[in-house]
């Protein structure tokens, strides 16, 4: 494609020549001749100088050339550009359009158990050894990869791709456009258990809802558990990674960013656009308010403030957290110069009994 | 069903009009006029006043009135009322008698490959694309959903529940009743490998058993590997929630609950009614005594004694965790008043020095 | 087996009788007449007094009988010996001559479905309900379990063991002698998101290269997700437990061990021959040199030496990191000291100035 026709495809302004032949995207360390590359980060302005790309997405307020950018890039830049406001995003619709995908053939692979009563919508992919129970919906244009299970009464949206390994239980609902990544389980029960006066846990029936809203991304054999009563929802949006835990009852909030690992305990309410880093747990029955934001391994175990940013466990906030943690290490040394101060305060206090002793005299 | 038949079914008290009909079961803020609600927390008896449900299931101890519950209930109590010992219990009963669930159809789907001379029991119930290998055995009323493997020789109980996209691998024995969720794996290879002269690993074969006795429940995504020798075993009644790793070796004790994400290393033994939190890990070789306790997160690194309460990485009780926590973001702070102390005394130091100096003159 | 063959077939010295029979091998503590078992490490010599044994692998410096070992062993040892430079080594190749698998049949299952223009190498074994993508090719000698699913141009080596349940998405590249446990998923989409201004994440396509090397085991359930650009690569030899997260852009080293769930982030180089054990986290963007070492829940925030060996998060070294955790839960005790202090040299102060306003007279 040539540097011309992506400029006019991504909404960019172009500098440079526009018949550069662009044949791929790539990262900019990584490229070569042919490709396109991007930079949205200033730290990363000073790669533009040895960039083999044959074309590179910068922000306005990227380095237009030599004698702004000083020694930062070289004159005359090696390289057409494609200016943006939004240079990673830019970037990110680029990829879109070199993409080549194999989507699976259309229609109902004929190695698949679907219900007699099972509704399929128009333009459907339904792969080998995919089981669909009775009653369920799958809208058109979804893709169902090989060997995925859709349970009697789900309900799959409209242009959805649920990869292969995938379970989707009874009854569970998914919006339009979700994307559902590998071995991923919307709908097992969530855990509870009720004690009996014999010390053995009495299962309490999870046969409530889970519902998926549009737009949903879920990672890799993530798994959303259903409730005994009311409903598990993941809202609009939200981009969940992979091996993650969502217990019974949670309310995850629109475009939220869960990253891999996390956990988030039963009956706990995630308001819009909360960010959890990796491996981040947060306790049961506790309101994370929008916008919140959690460094990786954060242990959340009160509910928080809208904006909050934490860290640690238990969570404090973030800037607290930094600065304890660089004394931290310290503990032991501080511990010794208590021991000090205790001992020269003792040493003090017996020199000025002697002095007091002297002036009594 | 009418509130009178419930109490029946239930084994509670009824108190207030038996003929109110119930058509389901929910939590108390959800509840509509027509379902049944439960309280069984003291401090949720507040929302009693304002809940919309037909009847309450309430511990025996709970508001029985205007003249008892003071201003916490309104008079008369708008609700039938369903008295027991044991509400959650109750509740979780209640729940039994109201699911509807649709149990796949008996018998053996005929997009399975049942290896011939594997043995099944009566009623049970076989989904398409399910895989049994050779010399298995699955046992009488047990339901296989779709797309699940039980591998050669292994051995399945009664009345059990293997959800889809569980792989049970060769030669696992589980008892009677036992739930595996989706995806689940038992049987994995444990990781164990032994470090050669140039630096590779070389794989210690994993081929001993794994047991999971009656009543278990695993968790969807859940691993539990098999030794090179010995057993890896989880014992009757333990609860193991979902994306838990159980690795080889390890002995899982009667009647645990472990919560989401929790790891077990090798060879450790965790003994019975041991209550671990969400993302929990244990080192290996370690012994975990009865009715120990850990929050979540905690990082255990030492054996445990029974009824130990655990918090922290390197786990600490419990109750020193919160206190040492509760210190923790003070650390610059405490920093710094040990560095003023320092100067102070530094300071008083010289000031006494001066003092003996003239009481010398 | 008899003794004198084992002895040869695992290069080791015999001592003792080598017409004992040996049916099985077991961990020393479980061993029984008839079983070979081993003791590699100088903490387990004194279960060589209690053995049931009838033959021990042991090390070069290992006890050789009662004169040497004192009050540690019986005389005369009732046990054959196995002498080796390298015990744990020889127990696993023992072991290894003992297993008996069952391996799956050889040849196309008919309930598979394997694209036309797929290559299948000789003597592959393919499971029921597997799916093999347009393209992809199978190595020679590789057994494919049931339910496995082999996206359109993958391409799997040359014996290889991939376990029921797995993903292998679209041209996924994965080498010889490796082995995939249960459920694992290798290509899944990676976890990349561009923030609109509206707020809303637009997904970024991920559709570059997953290389496995030789020789590499990956875990159950675990994720290795692919790149939008450049590649994810695990290289040769490297172990990788059950529920692992190996996120887009992730390069691991040779021969690394990474314990069940481990986390690594995007974009991050993890040199040779480093080891994390359970639940690390390692952030995004980072080198992690050769050898390092990091404990059970370590969050490592930063880039690494090569060697270091570290715990806590943030990571710290592991010394100062065991030093600062025994102080942490006198924390309390500190903070009170020093409140102590501040009261004792305020009163010290006072007394002072007493002593300097009488000397002052």
């Amino acid at each position: 494609m040539k540097l011309r026709d992506l400029a006019e495809r991504l909404d960019c302004r172009l500098e440079g020549d526009g018949n550069i032949e662009i044949l791929r995207v790539a990262g900019i360390e990584q490229a070569q001749p042919g490709d396109l590359t991007f930079v949205a980060n200033r730290q990363y302005y000073s790669l533009l100088r040895s960039t083999r790309a044959s074309a590179v997405i910068l922000g306005s307020a990227a380095p237009e050339g030599p004698a702004e950018a000083g020694h930062d890039v070289p004159a005359p830049a090696p390289y057409g550009v494609l200016r943006s406001e939004h240079p990673y995003l830019t970037f990110a619709r680029a990829l879109g359009l070199f993409v080549q995908t194999r989507p699976p053939a259309k229609g109902v692979d004929r190695q698949s158990a679907v219900a007699p009563d099972a509704t399929l919508g128009a333009d459907v992919s339904i792969g080998p050894f995919v089981a669909i129970g009775a009653g369920a919906s799958i809208g058109a244009r979804t893709v169902i990869y090989p060997n995925v299970v859709i349970g009697p009464g789900a309900r799959i949206g409209e242009d959805c791709l649920i990869y292969s390994q995938v379970s989707v239980r009874e009854g569970v609902v998914v919006g339009n456009r979700v994307i559902v990544q590998n071995g991923a389980v919307l709908g097992s029960d969530g855990f509870g258990f009720a004690k009996q006066p014999d010390g053995t846990h009495f299962k309490i029936p999870q046969h409530a809802d889970v519902v998926i809203e549009d737009d949903v991304e879920i990672g890799a054999n993530t798994t959303i558990d259903r409730p005994a009563v009311g409903e598990t929802r993941v809202r609009a949006g939200a981009k969940i990674d992979n091996l993650v835990q969502i217990a019974h009852g949670v309310s995850v909030g629109r475009r939220v960013l869960f990253a891999a690992q996390v956990g988030i305990a039963g009956s706990t309410v995630v308001d819009d656009d909360v960010v959890l880093a990796g491996q981040v747990g947060v306790g049961g029955h506790l309101h994370v308010g929008k916008g919140v934001k959690a460094t990786g391994q954060t242990g959340i175990t009160h509910s928080l403030e809208p904006e909050d940013f934490v860290s640690g466990c238990p969570s404090i906030p973030n800037r607290e957290w930094l600065k304890a943690s660089a004394v931290f290490p310290q503990l032991p040394a501080l511990k010794k110069r208590v021991a000090e101060l205790e001992q020269r305060i003792a040493d003090l206090q017996e020199k000025l009994d002697e002095c007091l002793t002297r002036l009594d005299r």
